[in-house]
């Protein structure tokens, strides 16, 4: 069996231990290492709770600075880990991604490394970190998977198995996140709010046309009607996947499409106006040099506590257009989640469920060699039928539009 | 000729600076004293300009922390200064006073004292700090004139005209204070951010029926119809004069009202509710400790730079109603001042011109001995006749609107 260890201790850290925790006969022991250990234990008594005391026991707690590539490897050799899900900060990601490059062991993650000092580089976006690394990964035969949560993640393997079964030539692949969940707080993001806030601040990339295109954010929206949310409108976004989708898929157009209410973007954009959503330190009239984002984050909630009081549902999907037998056809593929029924499985709410269940079955791939591919993929490069069968089984049924018919995705 | 002290080198300071500077036959030297000497050299600079060079040689830039009272004690000693203006932070104030105390210098300020710790203390205000003082002063025979400057300061003076001259019972003071001017910045307060937002985030104080009222900002708005800036909706706001107006008053109700505009509401609300006014310190997540209202004033344009753009004009007065020969009647005494008139004479928005000009006012009657009175006043403790005409002649000319007439409140 494969020791795994798990890089964070937040929200997503805490699907991904209890999804562990649900599939303890693929995996040996679970170590979930932080930079403090208290996270990291309280979600071990939170796995205790559901899962049992037998579950827990296979679980262990480490403290490491993820920043420190060496303290990361000695962590993967002393645990025998052979797996690493990284699912802390993005600004660790290609640090941890060192570390297994020393040691060998697989790579995982559900979001693109960022430099804290630069928001929105230039596309394509992992051209700047991850892709300068590919050789490398190549060459000691470590298996990488890039960006394997939903969004990038679920939604890379929806555009595949729609570019594999459903048309002969794709001319767009259009991802729409809608979160039509509510929450109790005044106001809150549904993840780190500093990770959060830098998606919206730099320019909104998508690739039209065969090339890339810059809009600002909210500037181009699109109306939505959607399964279960119905009616929602979204906006033109940059995000992860548009660019390993725009590489795969060099002659579709590439589009992200994320909804928001009127009250997120009346506050964004006070924020955003102030100069308090910027990276760049200012100086207080004391002297005193503080980056406001992380003042803003200071004061907002933590993502993790909106959960008990979370209701609603989540639909993200992609929705691919283009030919089949010289026809135009489109397909939406997608899943909807429950916030509720997130927090009663696993104590969290739906934005973390989704991003934490599919690094998870990407694990369980790569443990199984139906993914160890010893090399960097991003998912869409992968075959994409035992990653959404797995998730099936996992809480993250796929569903299909085709010709106006909403089918399951069903095993083949 | 009285040598003069100006604590502070703000937007306020300019203007107290460089109305000294046409009141040079008055005063002998003008020290200027701030943390840094960089922002009182400018202002010396800036005379230099409006004034030219032989005012300018008068004026003197010192550095100094106005919270170490025996430092200013010392800076006045060397200075000769007989007066001093505080228009600093409302941090020091009390400092600043205990330093008169101890070199029988005269005190004027503008605004009340402020406990950096604590936002709205208990009514009435001024009994938290300046009224303790009030017998020290007396006994050492130091004159401390409080709240010298627009509001409070000049309505206060209104109050009492009104008060003395229209009626023989005052049943309501309702000072009313709109800014009709726009400048060209997303957003800006147009005094310091920090004590701005300060007197919004707690309770709001009203006098009324004999007693303390409470309320939350923006709850009660009140529509008015005024001279030169039109219908204007204000709201019932926390402000210093109701504090000393209603314990010379106390049968009369006392409400301060302010003027906002739904922009300014909307980016105060979010900024309030997701705490980023407060003044208690929040921890990073990377272990640092920040004031997050340091940090919104940090990001905040500095309220002078808005004063080359600045346009249109303020309308501030004060309504009293009452009776006189036993029927009802209400005057409203007021002045309204031109933003770019402001900038032009002295360099500066007409928010720190109303601000400003009334405690060189103030300063001339110390200096003259008509208020050289050798206690502790609030402005509505003093003869309103020679502030009034004082004021008529720098600048900040009253009219009054009694039985439906408008017309200037003319020396006597």
């Amino acid at each position: 069996m494969t020791n795994l260890l798990i890089i964070g201790a937040g929200g997503v850290a805490q699907v991904v231990a209890h999804k562990c925790a649900q599939h303890l006969d693929a995996f040996g022991e679970v170590h979930i290492a932080s930079r403090r250990t208290g996270k990291c234990d309280a979600i071990i008594a939170s796995v205790r709770d559901k899962a049992g005391p037998d579950a827990a026991a296979r679980l262990r707690a480490h403290a490491v600075d993820a920043t420190d590539s060496s303290a990361v490897a000695r962590l993967i050799e002393t645990t025998g880990a052979r797996i690493v899900i990284n699912v802390a900060s993005a600004f660790v990601n290609m640090h941890v991604l060192e570390a297994c490059l020393m040691t060998g062991a697989a790579y995982i993650d559900t979001a693109i490394h960022e430099d804290p000092a630069k928001v929105c580089e230039t596309p394509p976006w992992y051209g700047n970190h991850e892709w300068k690394r590919a050789e490398r990964c190549a060459q000691a035969g470590v298996t990488a998977i890039l960006g394997a949560g939903f969004d990038p993640g679920v939604v890379n393997a929806y555009a595949r198995l729609a570019a594999d079964e459903h048309l002969d030539e794709v001319r767009s692949i259009d991802i729409v996140d809608i979160n039509a969940g509510k929450h109790d707080r005044w106001f809150a993001t549904n993840f780190d709010p500093e990770i959060n806030f830098r998606e919206f601040t730099g320019t909104v990339y998508s690739w039209q046309g065969g090339a890339w295109q810059s809009n600002r954010m909210f500037e181009v929206a699109r109306d939505w009607d959607l399964p279960v949310v119905g009616r929602q409108k979204a906006y033109l976004t940059g995000h992860d996947e548009v660019h390993s989708l725009s590489r795969r898929f060099p002659d579709a157009d590439v589009r992200f499409w994320m909804g928001f209410g009127d009250h997120y973007i009346n506050v964004f954009t006070v924020l955003k106006n102030l100069g308090l959503l910027s990276e760049k330190p200012v100086r207080t009239a004391e002297g005193q040099e503080v980056v406001p984002l992380k003042v803003v984050k200071a004061v907002l909630p933590d993502p993790a506590s909106l959960a008990p009081a979370y209701e609603g549902k989540t639909c993200i999907g992609t929705l691919v257009r283009g030919t089949r037998n010289g026809e135009e056809r489109e397909v939406f593929v997608y899943n909807v989640a429950d916030h509720r029924e997130a927090y009663e499985e696993v104590g969290a709410q739906g934005i973390s469920y989704t991003a934490g269940v599919p690094p998870v079955a990407a694990a369980l791939l790569v443990a199984s060699g139906e993914w160890d591919i010893r090399r960097m993929a991003h998912v869409e490069d992968l075959p994409p039928r035992p990653f959404l069968a797995r998730l099936d089984r996992m809480g993250l049924p796929s569903r299909i539009v085709e010709d106006g018919r909403d089918s399951a995705v069903r095993a083949r």
